[in-house]
C-alpha cells in the first residue's frame, strides 16, 4: 500500500457543477461572453495536467526544505521558479487579463478553476500568482492610465507579481491603526516608510520584479479608516533597488513554501492608486476576490484530503465489518466497511462539492457583477457581497474540520509527515486567519451584509431557497428547505431588532450566524445538486450526489440548529463576566 | 507585548476542583489511605516549581529540535536528559508505585495531578516518564515475583523507563494482526522477534535501560485476539545488548520531543507477563491507564492556550469595543472587549475546567478501584469503565477545538512558530490518534461499556446526574439536568435497540454517541460546580465558574442535540453508498 499521497484533477465533478447545476454556458451568453464549454474543457484539461506534473511534485518538497532568507533576499524551493517559468510561458497569468493590456480577456470564474486546480497540487506555490491577480484588479479599477501602462503588462503576463500589503506588527484586523506614511514628492509620486508583516509572497526568486499595493498614511489625513490611501510600490524601479527590504521570513505552521515576509519600505518611491484618503474602497476590491480565493484553498485542500484517504480506507486493512467480514480472502477488510470512516469520508465528501459549488456560484456572481448589465450587475453584486464572508468563513472552518477527518482516518499514519496529509490541517489553518479571519467575516456578513442591508440581499437569497423548495414540492429536501428559509430570515431580522436594544448583540452572535448561514447555503446547494443528479440513476456518480445529499441533511445539517440556538442566547453569557473572573490562578 | 508563552500552574483550580468539588480528604479516608490536604499540597507546589523552572524551558526548543536518530540511537533534545535526572533524583516517578519495590504508595491520583503539571509544561518530555507508570502497573498486576522484583525497583526509581509495544506496520486499531512471534526458550524465558512501530519513547538517552511491555504470538496461539501474550523484553540484559534496535525515529507533525521508533526485536529475550494468550487483558491494565492519561494531555495543551490567548488577548490592542471605547486612552481596546473573543475565551475555559474535572473524577474512580473494598470497588470499576472512553475522547477532541481557538485569538501572529501557540494544535493532534482513536473508544463505550452492559454503568451516572438535578431543584440547571438524563439513557437503550436489527448502527451512532455522552458528562459537573461556587459570591474566581457554568449550558450545550439527532439518524446514509459512488473523478 502506497502512503504517498497523489492529486487527481476532480474534472468530472468540476464539470458537473459547471455545466449541470450551474449552467455556465447560459451564464456566459448572458454576460455576453465568448467562453464556452470546449474553450473551458480545454483549459481544464490543460491545467490538470501542468498541475499534476509539475506542481504536485513539489508540494511535499517545498514543505519540507520551505523558503529561506539570505541577507534580504528570499529563495524559493527547489523547482518552484522553474515551475513558475513554465506557468509564464504557459499564458496561465493572462486568462482573466484586460485585453488592453496583453490579458486573454476571459471571465473570471475560468481564472478561478485555474486557481483551484493548481492550488490543489500546490498551495504555497499558487499564492506566488493569486496574489498578482487581486493586485492587477486593484490597478486595473482604481489606477491611473499611466499606472496600467506601467504596471498591468507585466503583472497581467506573469513577468511580476503583486502582493498585499497591509498588516503592520500593531495591527492586522484593525487596519485603521495602521502607521505606514507617505510623503508627497515634487514628482507627483510618494515617498513610503513603514514596516508591513505576514505580507504572503512578500519577496521570492520566481520574478523580475515584485509590485507591492501597500495601505499608508498621507501626512495630513484623518485618523483611523478614513485617512488610509493605496499605493503601488513595485520593488525594482527601471531595474534599480526602490528601498523595498525584505527583513526577515516568518518561521510558521505551515505553506512552507509561500514566502511571508516582514517588509521594510525606506523612503520607497510609490504612485497613489484612486483617490487620497479612498485607499480602503480600494483595497476591498483586491480583498473581496482574494476573499473568495481562500475559500477555495479550502476546496482544494478538502479535495486531497478527501483523495488520500478514500484511497487509504479502500486499502488499509483493519478489523472485520460488524455484518460479517466483507473480503474474507485477506486478512481483515478495508477500513471502508466501517460506519464511522463512512461518517468522516462522507462528511469530506459533502462539505468539499458543497464548498466547491458554493466557491463556482460566486464565481458565476463575480462575473455578472463585473461584465452583467442592468439590474443583473446589481443584483449580482448584493448577492457576491452576501456570499462573500460565507465563502470565506464557513468554507474554510468546514475545510479545516475536513482535512482532519482525512488524517484521522490514517489513524498514526496521519501524523506522519511522510504521509503527506498533516501537511494538509496545517497548511488549512492559515486559512482561518488570513484576508480577514473568521471573526471579520462573522462581523462583515450580519453587521454589514444582513443588518445594516435590512436584509435585503438576505432575503433574495432565501427567495432562492423557496424556488428550489416549490421544484422539490413533495421531495425529501422540500420542507426543510422551507423551515430554513423561514427560520434563516427569522433569525437575521430578529438579531437585527436584538442589535437595536445592545450593540454588543450583533459580535455575540456573529460567529455562530455565519456558521448556521453557511450549513444553509450549503443545504441549498446540495438539495439542488440532487435534484440534477437524481434524473440520472444508472451512474454511479450521479448516486453518489443524491446520497451524499441525503447524508448531509441526515447528519450535518442538525449542527444548524444548536449555532442557531447559540446565536440567540444573547451576549449576557459573553459580557458579563468581567476580566478577574476569567481568571483561574 | 511579550508574545512568548509562559506557563503558570492553576494551582488555585486544581485546589478547588481536589478539595471543595471533589472532596478528595474525605476520599482518601474511604480508601484509608493517610493522603491528606496538606500532603497534596506539598506535592503541587513542588512539582509545580519543577516543572515552570525545568521543565516548561524546554517545551519550546525540544519542538524545534526534536530527537536525533544515528545509527540506532537517539538522542532527545538539550537539556531533556538533565531534567529527567533532576525528576528522578526528586523521587518524582515513584510517588504511586508499590512500597514493596520502593514506591511511595501513594493514591493514582496525586500521580495524576503531577503528571498534568508536568505535561503542561512539556508534554513530549513527561511522556518519557508515563509510559513507565502503565509498564510498572501491568508488571505488578500480572507479573511473577521474579519478574517484580527483577524489573520493578529501577522502572519505580525512574532509573529505568517504560514502554508498551502494540502496533506494527500493518495493523494499529486492529491488534489482533499482529505477528510479532515468541519462541520459548529452555530456559522458561522466550525469544521475541518482529518489528513495532509508533512506540513514543522507544529509544532514547535518558535512563540506563529500557523496558518494553510486548505484545506477541506463541507459535501454537490461536489466531485473533486470543493469541495474543505480553512480554517484557529489556533493551538491556545485565547491561548487555538484548537485541532491541531502534531502527528509525518518525519525523512527525508534533510531539518532537519525544522519540516515536520503529523497534526490531531480534531474537531478543522476553519473558511473560500473566498467562500465556491472556496477553489482551494485561495490555488493558496499561491501557486503561495510559487513556486517562491522554484525557490529561488534552488539558495540559488546553491550560497552556487558555493563558496564553487570556494573556493576548488583554494585552493586544485592536478596534474599539462595540458599546464604545473601554480604554480610551490608548489607541484601541484590549481585544477581549469584543464578544467573539470572549465566546473562544470561554468555550477554552468552559472545555478545559471541564475536561479536568472530569479527569480527576476517573483518577478518584481509579484510586476506589485498586484500594477500595467490596461494593465501592465494583461501583467504582463499572464507573470508570464507563468514564475512560468519555474522558479520552471527548477530553481530546474539545482540546483539539479548544486550542485552535487559543490559537485563532492570537489571529496571524498564532500561525507563527515562535508565539509557541501553534505547537499546542501540532502537540493536540496525537491525542486524539494514540491509545485508541476517537473512534476506537466510541465503539468502545456504546457498544461494550453502553449496550452489552445492558447500560447498567450508564444508568448509575444518570442517576448522579438526577441526584444534582435533585439538590439544585428551582435553580437554572436543574430542568436540564433532568432532561439530560432521560435523554441520555433513551438515547442508549434506543440505540441498542436499533443494534439488534442492524449490528452497523453501533458504528454508525458511536462517535455521535460519545460526544453526546461528553456534553452531558460536562454538563453535569458544570453545575456541580457551580452550585459550590456560588455559595461564594465575593471571590471573584468563582463568580467565574458560576459564570462558565452559565455559559456551558447556554452556548455550548445545544450541540450535545445536533450529535442526538446525527446518532439516531440511522446507518442507512452511511451503509448504503457503494464504494463507486464515493468517487468523483
Amino acid at each position: 500500500m502506497g502512503l504517498g499521497m497523489d492529486y487527481q484533477t476532480p474534472l468530472r465533478d468540476m464539470r458537473f457543477l459547471i455545466n449541470d447545476v450551474l449552467d455556465f454556458d447560459g451564464h456566459y451568453q448572458a454576460i455576453e461572453s465568448d467562453a464556452s464549454r470546449d474553450l473551458v474543457d480545454t483549459v481544464l484539461e490543460q491545467c490538470a495536467r501542468f498541475a499534476e506534473n509539475e506542481l504536485f511534485p513539489l508540494r511535499a518538497s517545498g514543505d519540507k526544505t520551505g523558503c529561506s532568507w539570505n541577507d534580504g533576499a528570499v529563495m524559493t524551493p527547489a523547482g518552484f521558479a522553474e515551475a513558475y517559468a513554465m506557468y509564464v510561458q504557459g499564458g496561465w497569468p493572462s486568462i482573466a487579463g484586460n485585453p488592453a493590456f496583453g490579458g486573454q480577456g476571459l471571465p473570471r470564474s475560468i481564472s478561478l478553476w485555474v486557481e483551484e486546480i493548481m492550488a490543489s497540487a500546490n498551495m504555497a506555490w499558487t499564492m506566488y500568482g493569486s496574489l498578482s491577480r487581486a493586485a492587477i484588479n486593484a490597478i486595473d479599477s482604481h489606477g491611473s492610465d499611466d499606472l496600467k501602462a506601467t504596471f498591468l503588462p507585466n503583472l497581467i503576463s506573469g513577468e511580476w507579481t503583486g502582493t498585499m500589503c497591509l498588516t503592520e506588527p500593531h495591527c492586522g484586523s484593525d487596519v485603521g491603526l495602521l502607521n505606514t506614511r507617505a510623503e508627497p514628492h515634487a514628482d507627483g509620486s510618494y515617498r513610503i516608510s513603514g514596516t508591513k508583516i505576514f505580507i504572503s509572497s512578500g519577496d521570492h526568486d520566481l520574478a523580475d520584479n515584485i509590485v507591492h499595493l501597500v495601505l499608508a498614511r498621507l501626512p495630513d489625513s484623518p485618523a483611523g479608516t478614513k485617512g488610509i490611501s493605496l499605493f503601488v510600490v513595485p520593488k525594482l524601479l527601471d531595474g534599480e533597488s526602490n528601498s523595498v527590504v525584505c527583513g526577515a521570513i516568518e518561521d510558521k505552521m505551515g505553506i512552507h513554501g509561500n514566502a511571508t515576509c516582514m517588509l521594510h519600505f525606506e523612503d520607497s518611491s510609490g504612485y497613489l492608486v484612486g483617490d487620497a484618503n479612498d485607499g480602503m474602497r480600494c483595497m476591498f476590491t483586491m480583498m473581496n476576490e482574494a476573499r473568495i480565493l481562500v475559500g477555495t484553498q479550502g476546496v482544494c485542500l478538502m479535495e486531497l484530503g478527501y483523495q488520500a484517504s478514500l484511497q487509504y480506507a479502500t486499502e488499509r486493512l483493519q478489523m472485520r465489518a460488524a455484518s460479517g467480514p466483507k473480503s474474507p480472502d485477506q486478512p481483515a477488510d478495508p477500513i471502508i466497511v466501517h460506519p464511522d470512516v463512512r461518517r468522516m469520508l462522507l462528511t469530506q465528501k459533502a462539505f468539499l462539492e458543497g464548498g466547491r459549488v458554493m466557491t463556482y456560484f460566486a464565481a458565476q456572481l463575480s462575473d455578472t457583477a463585473h461584465r452583467g448589465s442592468g439590474d443583473d450587475r446589481a443584483s449580482a453584486e448584493r448577492l457576491l457581497d452576501l456570499m462573500t464572508p460565507i465563502v470565506k468563513g464557513f468554507v474554510t472552518e468546514t475545510a479545516f474540520e475536513a482535512v482532519n477527518h482525512a488524517l484521522q482516518i490514517h489513524g498514526g499514519h496521519g501524523f506522519i509527515r511522510e504521509t503527506g496529509v498533516e501537511q494538509l490541517v496545517r497548511d488549512a489553518r492559515i486559512t482561518l486567519i488570513y484576508e480577514g479571519t473568521t471573526q471579520i467575516q462573522a462581523l462583515d456578513l450580519l453587521g454589514r451584509k444582513v443588518v445594516m442591508n435590512q436584509g435585503k440581499a438576505l432575503m433574495s437569497f432565501i427567495e432562492m431557497i423557496r424556488a428550489e423548495a416549490d421544484l422539490q414540492s413533495g421531495g425529501p429536501f422540500a420542507s426543510t428547505l422551507r423551515e430554513l428559509a423561514d427560520q434563516w430570515g427569522e433569525l437575521g431580522l430578529g438579531l437585527g431588532g436584538k442589535a437595536m436594544g445592545d450593540v454588543d448583540e450583533i459580535g455575540a452572535a456573529s460567529v455562530d450566524f455565519l456558521m448556521y448561514s453557511g450549513y444553509a447555503t450549503m443545504a441549498y446547494f446540495w438539495a439542488r445538486i440532487a435534484r440534477v443528479a437524481s434524473a440520472h440513476e444508472d451512474d454511479a456518480f450521479m448516486r453518489g450526489k443524491v446520497k451524499t445529499a441525503q447524508f448531509f441533511f441526515d447528519r450535518i445539517l442538525p449542527r444548524a440548529n444548536a449555532h442557531r440556538q447559540a446565536a440567540l442566547s444573547g451576549a449576557d453569557s459573553l459580557m458579563d463576566v468581567s476580566a478577574n473572573e476569567f481568571g483561574h490562578h
